[in-house]
Order: C-alpha cells, then structure tokens, then sequence
C-alpha cells in the first residue's frame, strides 16, 4: 500500500506557529482555572460505545468515529450491522466521558467537584473551512453543587480567562430552561410541542421576530398563542428588570426560586467580573441540547461573529449512570476558536527572553564544540532559548529563517572561535 | 444499552493528585525542550490505516485500534477482511506520524527541523498493571541534520529534563547499529543472520554471556563465529576507550567515521552535561525496532530497574514517504514511566503560594456573597488558588478534604460576615 503524506480527511496537522499560541492558552488556561480551585482530570479518548450512543450526544451521536472490535470478538462473517463490529468510538465531547468519569469515580472525589478538562474530541462532520474532525475542548464543571454559586464561579472563571487573553466588549447571554418552559406555556403550548417551539425561537438571531411568527403559524400553532409569546419577547428586557419583569409575569408557570437565583447569578457576576464584559438576560437563548435542565449560557463576541463557549446546567445526567441525580453545571471555551482569532490578529508568544542561535562552521575541531556547548549550557540555564546549528552554504538564507523563528542573537562561530576570548 | 462506568478495557481515568503531576512534568518538559531549540507540533491521532501498516511499526501493527469506514464507503455485506471495514487508526506511536508531517511540511519547516511532540498513542497490549492502552508518548526530533550535533544535542536536553525532574545517576547506553554489524561481520556471521543474532545478544542483560552462547549456537551458528563475536564483548570497555578499541579491531568493517562519531558524541555529552548522570558506550544494545539506521541510546535508571526513555537515528522512514531520504534522530522518553516514579516517590507538586478556601454558610445574604467574590478575586488576581464553597453540615469533614487537597487557609463566612471589618 502506497504511504499518503496529507492527514485524514478532516484532521490537521498543526504547525509550529500555531502551536506556539495553542501552548501558550493552554498553560493561561490550566492557570487561571486552578486559581478559581478547578482541579485537571482526563478521562480516555476511547468511551464505550454503549456511553456514546446513549441519547446524551444528540446529533452528536450521528458523527462517531467507532473502534472495530479486536480478536476473537470481531465476527466479520455474522455482523449484521455496525454495532456487531464495533465496542467502543473516539469521545465526540467531554460532558458524557464527565459524567461517566464521575459516577466511576464520586467516592474518592471531593463534593462539591470542581473539573477541568482540556482534550481533543473527535466528529465526522462534513468537512469545512475552520472546522475539524479533531479539535481541542476545553470544559469547566462543577458536580455536586445545587446552588447558584456554580454558575456564578463557572462564568467567572470563563471570563476571567478571556480578559487575560485581552478579549473584551464580549457579551455573556444567559437563560434558564425554566424560564424557556414557563414562557411556551404562559402562552398556551402544549408541553409535546416545547422542544419544536424552541427549535424555531433558536432561530431569532437569523430570521427576526417576524420569521419566528410565520414559522410557528406555519406548523399550525396557535395564533393567540403565538402573539402571546411574541409579545413577551417584546417586552422583556435584557437586564436584571427583564428577569423581575418574567417572574411577575410568568407567575404560576415559573418557580420563583428560578427567576430570583438567576438575578442572583446576574448581580454577582456584574459586581465580581474581572474583565470588561457584559452579563445579559436573553430570553430568545436556547442551546441546543436537550440534557439542560437550568440555567444555560453562552458566549457571544462580536470579533468572531457568533457563540465562543457556553453551557449549562445538566442536573439528570449523571443519574443516568449512577441511578441518582447529581446537580451538575459546565461551561465549555471554544478553544480552536479562540487560537483561530488569536492567529488572525497576529499574536506573538513573547518568552520576554532573547533567543540565542549558534551557528557552527564546518569542519570545528572538538575544542570548539565543547566551548559553543558551554556557552549553550549556560543561556539555558537561564532558561534562554538557544539554537545550536551547522552552518550552511547558503548562510544568508539560514539566518533569515532564524530571525523568522525568533532567534534575534545570531552567533558565527568559525573554526577559530575556540581561540577567541 | 445500560451505560458502563468504568473507562474501556486497560485504559484509565486520571484523578486530581495524579493529573497534578502530569501537568507539572508537561510544563517543565514543553520550557526544557523549548530552550533547546525545539518547537511543539502535533499531528492527528487519527492516523490512515495504510501508514500504520506500513510494516515501520513493528510488532506495534498487531495492536493497532482500527476506525470503522463511515456511510456509504462501509460495505458490511461484502467485506472479506479488517482491511475492508476501516480506513483509519489511533496512533501507536508518534515517529511514523512525524514522518508523514514532515513529508507533507517540508517547505514551510525550517531545516533542520527540531520538534517536540507530546501526545497519546494507543496500543491494544494485553492489560496488566502499570500498563495501559492509552498513554502519553514525548519525543524530540531532529530531522534533516545528518551530523551527530543532532543526538548530541537530544541527549543534552533529555537529560537536562531528567535532571531538572531530580533524577540522579540514570546512564544513558549508546550504540550504533553499524557497530552491531561490523561485530557480526568480523565473528564471520551471515548478513542475513544479523537480525536473529542481535534479538539473541538483546538478551544478554538477562540470560548473560554463557546464555547468549548457547542460544546462538542452539541456533546452530558456527562454534568459532560465536566465540570470537562472545570475545568481543569480554574485550570491549564501557568507555571511549572502547569505542577506540572497535574502531581499531573492526577496521575493515566498521566505516571509520562511525567511531570518530560515536567518541564524539560520548566525549561531547561527558563535558556538557548539566545533570548527573554517565553515559557509556554499550556493545550490546540493540533496541527492537527495525527502522534504526546508526546511533541508538536508551536511559537506564537503577529506581525503575528498566528503561525510561530510549531512542535513535532513522534515516530512511521519511524517503519511504517522500522517496527521497532525509536525515532523522529521535528521542522518546518514558513519561508514563516517570510520573509512576513521581507518584511513588510522593512527589507534591509546590505552587509556592498558600491556598485559600472561603465556606459560606447557608442562607448567606447577597451582600455577603458579593463581599466574598470581591476578596477571593483579588487573591486569585495574584495567582493564588481559592476555593469556594457552600458550607456543609458536616463542617469538620469538608475541612478535612480541603486541607488534604492543599488548602490551608479556611476561612468560615457566617451570615453576618459583611459586617465585619
């Protein structure tokens, strides 16, 4: 078989460049996350495929790389479909290999459990521009703790993190699933038709108040329901007063507990935040997956266009591997995204340190060696950046690339140098 | 499908404490190899199928996690073999992959090229303890310097990292596979013996000098070939005056160059060495893989009673992608190994700063929530870690844990802490 030189379809290979940036985030990243006491775990790439392919993912589960079975157990012959070959798939994200990670694990963890996960997930998506097979997460949990003060910390330590990066005038825009109920069936839906209704009202951004209605009508909702609800959105604003204003309103169908624990999450967050960023109540938010059980957040920054993280609270997951339910709360970065800006302004690593190159002529006698690698030994120490390198013909060339890469202190050393002083 | 809790079979989910450990080993060994001269590049772990089995991987190809064909390519009713089902694989390891990178990124690298790889690679082994399916591989390369600067600066930097870990009196074995073959061609072996006599002389650590001899003649090689080649090993030293030795009783088979290399490598890495540790010059190191083409080493460490790392040159895997062969050493050590050596030992990773951990209790008012966030974030703005959390009925307990998980300074907000001073 002939070897192929490009990556698999979809993956990437990733280039020096970039990965200066990527390990740069990812130690800002592990940093600031562990001062807000997140603790870093790792659960393997490979889940069961039983896990995967339990409804928690979604379409998710639809984009799953599966792992032949090995040996003995892979019966070529009797497979009617792909789960007779298969036992386990590549984790198509970081909440379920969570959720199973905690259930194996609660009784040598502490509780309130502060997570944090960084690693590649993997889905055969149609390949497209800026999109992966294999990307990077980059997840915040916190398992155990039913009140606000999760939310409050997860969407602290989030932008926290993306005022260090020197992202601002980013807006963080938070819901609640309670408040996505109450308002359908304020206006009269039936609770069959919540998930297609929400499905439309996702939408908002893209089609406005008025596609949302026509869509609705379209699937022969109610048009005194429809009005209804559109007129809600109408009136509630996008601040602590728009929370204030639903639980008036949506009295009866929203449990007064939900509307004040949200204005909590919103007031704290407005006084703790470090960074320059907005907190807003935005009632059109859904998120697209139906494991949320509370609040839900997103990221929104006008620089890229659309949502650079988000999450919420999954309260019902991890009862379904462990038969009890555990309160659960996440906040995913969308961490190639993040890179993908950080490449586009041009964003420079800086060690702070000048980088040293020592470029060897040909033929050095090994008294001369000795003395480069001497010196080498020292700078290093110092925890200077030091290149050491045979000197080419085309010396010129050499160089430029050197001062491309960073090497601004470029030293010829001749086969004379070890007379030098 | 009732969900399973446990990781899949010989993989492993990696608590806070140990999680702790890798986290301070990548650091320091992304700063040591980055004052190198190395730069971190990533390839995906997804590999196609047709590059693991491409016979580089040795007896690794047998435990390759093969990724099912996805939609219409997959044919289950006409497949007739593996082969027809898949068309990917995880990485076994991370050496065939940077060949393809560096076939398929040649223009835009700088040459020589030094990177640093740190990744997962998967093999299906049998399980047994301390060994897993899923583990974290580190390498350094340098591809496209065909002197011996190259693994003169790889052993340089591997053992500064080791040093820098607090490892002491490890050796570093080195060879050259053309020392392997002038020993067999001058004992008057057969070329095509070489192969079977060396994975005989591999044992020698084991079944010692009278071992190998019997085995070898088991095999039926000529009396007079296996003693003259056992009598070279009597003779041989671990030193320099070794290598001298081979040079001069193996002329005529040993290019002359190869010597002169090695002494200079050996010589070279006894002046500059920043840690403690010997290197010395082992005739019978074979190390498994086929693909090495000159120098081989591997680093013994008495605490581990094995290898830790080990490595060489391979100076034609990168033309079987390209056709055109390109000079390449590498250095892979044992990370995996290390941070069980690590985790033995006790070793407590020190962020040099206190953490702090506030405990709210029940039913706080948002005055002193607010009061709370306002002091963890100054402390967390300096680095610090802090910790907060909802008080809990068993105080005493929760206390316990904190301290156990580092922090030290507990401080215990009663409902009228915003009144204090």
């Amino acid at each position: 078989m002939a070897l192929k030189k490009k990556p698999v379809t979809g993956m990437k290979d990733m280039m020096p460049d970039e990965m200066e940036i990527r390990d740069y985030v990812i130690g800002l990243i592990k940093e600031t996350y562990k001062s807000y006491g997140f603790s870093s775990i790792e659960t393997p790439c490979v889940e069961h495929i039983e896990n995967l392919c339990s409804k928690q993912g979604g379409d998710n589960e639809k984009l799953i790389f599966k792992i032949l079975k090995r040996g003995e157990k892979l019966k070529i012959d009797s497979a009617q479909s792909e789960m007779d070959l298969v036992d386990g798939g590549l984790r198509y994200d970081l909440t379920v290999p969570l959720s199973r990670y905690y259930s194996n694990n609660a009784n040598e963890l502490p509780s309130p459990f502060k997570a944090l996960q960084m690693g590649n997930v993997w889905r055969a998506d149609r390949p497209q521009r800026g999109r992966f097979r294999q990307f990077m997460q980059c997840d915040i949990d916190i398992l155990g703790e039913a009140g606000n003060l999760a939310e409050i910390e997860l969407i602290l330590a989030t932008s926290a993190l993306l005022g260090k990066l020197d992202f601002k005038h980013f807006t963080i825009r938070i819901n609640d699933r309670r408040f996505l109920k109450a308002m359908a069936a304020y206006s009269g839906f039936r609770e069959e038709d919540y998930e297609n209704v929400f499905i439309i009202l996702d939408k908002m951004d893209k089609i406005g108040m008025d596609g949302v209605a026509s869509e609705l009508e379209e699937y022969g909702y109610g048009k005194d329901s429809v009005e209804k609800y559109l007129q809600l959105f109408k009136e509630i604003t996008n601040d602590v007063e728009g929370i204030r204003y639903c639980k008036e309103k949506l009295a009866g169908f929203l449990e007064a507990d939900a509307a004040s624990s949200l204005e909590m999450i919103v007031t704290s967050v407005e006084c703790a935040r470090e960074a320059e960023f907005n907190i807003s109540f935005d009632p059109t938010l859904v998120r697209g997956m139906s494991y949320y059980t509370g609040t839900i957040f997103e990221i929104a920054m006008d620089e890229f266009g659309g949502s650079v993280g988000g999450g919420g609270r999954y309260d019902e997951m991890i009862g379904k591997f462990t038969g009890q339910n555990t309160p659960a709360v996440g906040f995913s970065i969308g961490f190639e995204r993040i890179v993908m800006l950080l490449l586009e302004r041009g964003y420079k690593v800086s060690s702070g340190k000048s980088q040293k190159a020592f470029l060897i002529e040909k033929g050095m006698p090994k008294e001369g060696m000795l003395k480069v690698l001497s010196l080498a030994k020292k700078e290093r120490a110092d925890g200077k950046r030091v290149m050491i390198a045979n000197m080419k013909k085309n010396k010129k060339f050499q160089k430029e690339q050197l001062t491309e890469a960073g090497y601004t202190d470029i030293v010829e050393c001749y086969r004379d140098f070890v007379d030098e002083p």
